[in-house]
């Protein structure tokens, strides 16, 4: 069942590269660090739009820029490193560099010989906080200082615009935010004040220097987060590579290594070397394979140096599942689904095992401490969250989430960035007190969702069930949304699946943008309206999520490249075409004088009420032709 | 470019037959109406399971019954001929046959020789009300008589419960239905009520008596209407039909016969008398095709020429864009897509030809005779719904929807069943008005819409943006969601697109009755979600609104037979599987005493004031091993 490839065999990951269609990558320079260059991504648009490119954001990273020589064996750029030196030299020598730890077979989970995967060809030491001053973006922006990560998330948030859009403040004003304080134009200080009231996060390990930075909270653009790994069946190191850049191409901000089995550390390692985006583990998964899989034989010890291990690697968030406790196990006895949450149920079991509070709990002051040492940021497990309808919003799942609030206000005692997990199943009449209890129980930490899937009856189809419930709690204030495949309950997702899930989500938080009332979100929308109204078929491909798609379905129809400019389409043919009419409308609209305007926009505004005394006025009549409509309204 | 089959080559329709993975199709009795034979689809369970079948509604009709003959060249077999007939004898001669009119070229396009699609072998007489007694189910209901169509979707609507649930009060008090009254289980009498308050229709045209009733209300099960049809440049009858039985098999409620181009009369014909389901159409779009394609030609004796054609095949229930006014067509000028309804685009071109108002909006007592004569249920048309979000909840689509208003009561007045079409593009935060309006405005009146699509960017994936408007607006109160297929925008949908559009819109259909707190609507969550928890893997296909789907999913890590037993998934492996550790935590809960169950429970309830109390009574040791708690719960 084991497909690692053997050492002899094993190939330089392929990964995808190369723009997306009639995109350019532009990079926008920084006003406090001149040397940022944050990309953007420009869709251009046909001659007769006569419009400018539209600019989205663009989580894709090097991969996607033609002029950068993409080489997997040797990783990307280390783009950050520069600006993690340069803020030693200002303060007080923050961080050092050093030997680190050293690689262990269990690490690897025992895997020798052929069944070892290829170690990452490149070694480089790692970096650490001395303790002398701030290691953390929270840590800086409690200073009050103004990082080059937060310029740089503040110049994408804007997806490169110099200055506020016209009408900007009016789209955050019609929107619906539920509390939360959008602004129309991101400035540097806006993020700063941010993370530093911890109500947003900029996952950016200092080892991992390769990722561009992000922003995750929910006064920002809405993210989304895609998992992938290796299992214990199935999957390979140069296919998760390939997985981890494929999904950040088509917009996934985040990318999880769920890796368990053998080869962990060697695979995270190739796939963080190469990650424009931060990675986040959950690394009680490492943990358990270094103890053979037996949950009882964990211990602190362990842990810890698997947290060590991973943060030396770059890992940029963890997964802890410090706020399932002894006192909650029985809760999820008569659940229908238990413990659904991996990291959950093998605390769980180890609580039982040695009816002992959990080891994550009572260490978490140390847990903070490695955190802080490498800014890994937290994200607080929800190892109790429901794993079917039946069992939403229950005691265990809500008592979990009052310890996580506890624990973030810990955790941000000793200067650590924090997001908090939350649903799993959560019908949708359920969603919203989710949210609502979140807010008020983390202090507005950015709360990170899977799903929910508001039913359990579509095995298959669990992007969509959960798509409905991420839009949704995207909108309520979800900071970011963790995707779900279609694969989702059923098997481990592949290339295509990622794909899938990475557009619906992407559509999903897009759509929750619009409805808190992001300033810039609804650009896109009505580029690609105009395109569609237009019939500027190829602009409207180019400006979806997923072009290859929307070109590849047209094309069933109507192949022809003729067709690609035809001002008709497949549902209702060159005869008839209901978007022609518009310009007869319009001719109609501007040929009317004020006054009649007036008229007809009366007729309408004032109701049905009016119109009745008119028919009643006319006589019996019910239906009146507009002859003697006019004469009634003259009447009147 | 057409694509129709020759009259020669003319193939009998091939239409999927044969029972769903594990479900025997069951036939429920009446009480009042002993003949009645209401299908169920009851899904078996492996034996392990211990557990009765699982009712579901079940829309497929006899196609899925393997002890029915199947012959598409025949039709389906005219059950409620019988009812009808009976009613006639009952009630004055409410209905009598007759010769109907000749089929004319201009009904088929004009196609002629081999281009004319070949006619269904069968000619029935169609049937017609005399004006002496009640003909539509509103006017039954109004006049206190419980047909047997309303004692068949009684029966259907409790999925064969023969009485109330144990909890369905308590499934109903904890849904939010925004105002809706579900009752726990519903009689025969309740169905009366409502249709005769007009807030549910049965569409049940008496020239289609091989239609199994249903019932489309807020106070039933959401139901899905899915689009097929021909157009000028594709698809051909044998595929329309193929469609009408897929959309059926796989949980379409309703199908909409959207045909233009050629060969329209002949291809409803096929599809109605094999359509065990309702069947929709928009008359406007065959009168256009009598008229050449020429909106200005249209006039109302071609149209009323058309309704009559119609409502003789038996159509249940015609899109009539009768709110679509001259007075409203400028309030579309300055709109980013216009007028993008088919239907509303080409009255609003005939009204500015003739610069009059709309002949459907002054005839519409006339429409209304009509449609009373054959019990043809409204569907009031949203002309003007919203083509973008930049259009959603504009003053065109709401004035609109205020003459709609005005039209239900007059319908209503005529003895009419009616129910109003709405949205299309809608971003989240302005979807819930739209609800409230129409309520309001059209008197409770069953709401109809499309999606509505929450983004404009996700051309492909369009079944996924509308989805999740679908879900809301039907938690809302929405009674009829029209699905919309991923070549939403993009081409004619195939039987592949139909079916992915299809389960999507069951899925958001089957979200909304949880969130409402359909009484019903979670026994088949709660027995998927136990079947993923003990590994029955078949059932826990067998359950899933697509079987096929969910299995070959499976089946793509794990192809084994052995696995389909296994007791761990391609997500975890075997070796650690957090399903499994369950069974401990019941064993641990079963173990303790109240009292230990209470010490545990305060621990977590009252919550981490007490906890910080105790801390600080213990010292400063922020984290406390379980011994150490146990004491200081103990001193409180």
């Amino acid at each position: 069942m084991n497909k690692h490839t053997p050492q002899s065999e094993f190939k330089t990951p392929q990964v995808t590269t190369g723009p997306l269609p009639a995109s350019r990558k532009v990079y926008v320079k920084g006003d406090q660090h001149p040397d940022l260059r944050v990309p953007v991504r420009e869709i251009d648009l046909h001659a007769t739009a006569n419009e400018p490119a539209v600019p989205v954001y663009d989580a894709s990273g090097p991969y996607s820029d033609p002029a950068v020589v993409i080489d997997v064996e040797s990783g990307l750029a280390r783009m950050r490193t520069a600006w993690i030196k340069t803020r030693a030299a200002q303060y007080s020598n923050n961080v050092e560099d050093y030997d680190g730890r050293d690689v262990k077979p269990e690490d690897n989970g025992g895997a020798e010989g052929k069944y070892l995967a290829r170690q990452f060809p490149v070694k480089n030491k790692p970096l650490r906080g001395t303790g002398t001053g701030p290691v953390t973006q929270y840590e800086f922006a409690q200073a009050g200082i103004v990082t080059a990560e937060m310029e740089y998330v503040a110049i994408r948030e804007n997806m490169g615009r110099k200055q506020m859009l016209e009408g900007a403040a009016d789209a955050v004003a019609q929107g619906e935010s539920f509390g939360a304080e959008i602004p129309p134009f991101i400035t540097p200080e806006f993020v700063r004040e941010e993370i530093a009231r911890g109500r947003a996060i900029i996952p950016a390990n200092i080892n991992h220097p390769e990722s561009e930075p992000m922003i995750i909270g929910r006064n920002f653009l809405v993210k989304i987060n895609a998992n992938i790994g290796n299992s214990a069946v199935a999957s390979s190191v140069e296919e998760e590579v390939d997985k981890m850049v494929w999904a950040a191409r088509w917009g996934a901000d985040n990318v999880m290594d769920l890796s368990t089995g053998r080869n962990i550390h060697n695979t995270r390692e190739w796939i963080i070397r190469n990650a424009p985006v931060p990675i986040g583990t959950v690394p009680i998964y490492q943990a358990l394979e270094k103890v053979n899989g037996v949950a009882e034989d964990l211990t602190w010890e362990v842990y810890r140096d698997t947290l060590i291990e991973q943060a030396e690697q770059g890992v940029d968030y963890f997964t802890i599942h410090a706020g399932v406790r002894l006192p909650y196990i029985h809760l999820t006895a008569d659940r229908v689904t238990g413990i659904v949450s991996r990291g959950g149920s093998i605390m769980a079991k180890w609580m039982l095992a040695h009816h002992r509070e959990s080891f994550l709990y009572t260490n978490f002051d140390k847990i903070c401490e490695i955190m802080r040492t490498y800014d890994v940021s937290f994200s607080l497990g929800d190892g109790l969250r429901p794993g079917s309808i039946a069992d939403a919003n229950d005691r265990a799942q809500f008592a979990e989430l009052e310890t996580l609030g506890e624990l973030t206000k810990i955790a941000w005692a000793h200067g650590c960035q924090v997001m908090i997990e939350g649903p799993g199943h959560v019908p949708m009449h359920k969603i919203k007190v989710n949210m609502t209890k979140q807010l008020e129980t983390c202090g507005e930490a950015p709360f990170y969702t899977l799903g929910p899937l508001t039913t359990d009856i579509a095995p298959g189809y669990d992007h969509i069930t959960s798509g409905i419930g991420a839009a949704m709690i995207g909108w309520f204030g979800t900071a970011m949304l963790c995707y779900v495949t279609p694969k989702e309950h059923l098997g481990l997702p592949d290339r295509d699946d990622v794909k899938v899930g990475v557009i619906t989500y992407k559509l999903a938080a897009h759509a929750a943008d619009l409805a808190k009332g992001h300033p810039a979100a609804q650009m896109r929308d009505d580029a690609v309206s105009r395109a569609r109204f237009d019939f500027r078929w190829e602009d409207q491909f180019n400006l979806s999520l997923d072009p290859e798609t929307a070109r590849s379905f047209h094309d069933q129809t109507l192949p022809k490249e003729a067709h690609k400019v035809a001002h008709f389409c497949s549902m209702c043919g060159p005869k008839f075409c209901s978007m022609k009419i518009t310009q007869d409308v319009r001719d109609y609209a501007e040929g009317l004088s004020d006054n009649e305007k007036k008229d007809l926009a009366d007729m309408s505004e004032k109701g049905m009420k009016e119109m009745s005394k008119k028919y009643k006025a006319m006589g019996s009549e019910l239906y009146l032709e507009a002859e003697a409509v006019k004469k009634a309204n003259e009447g009147l």
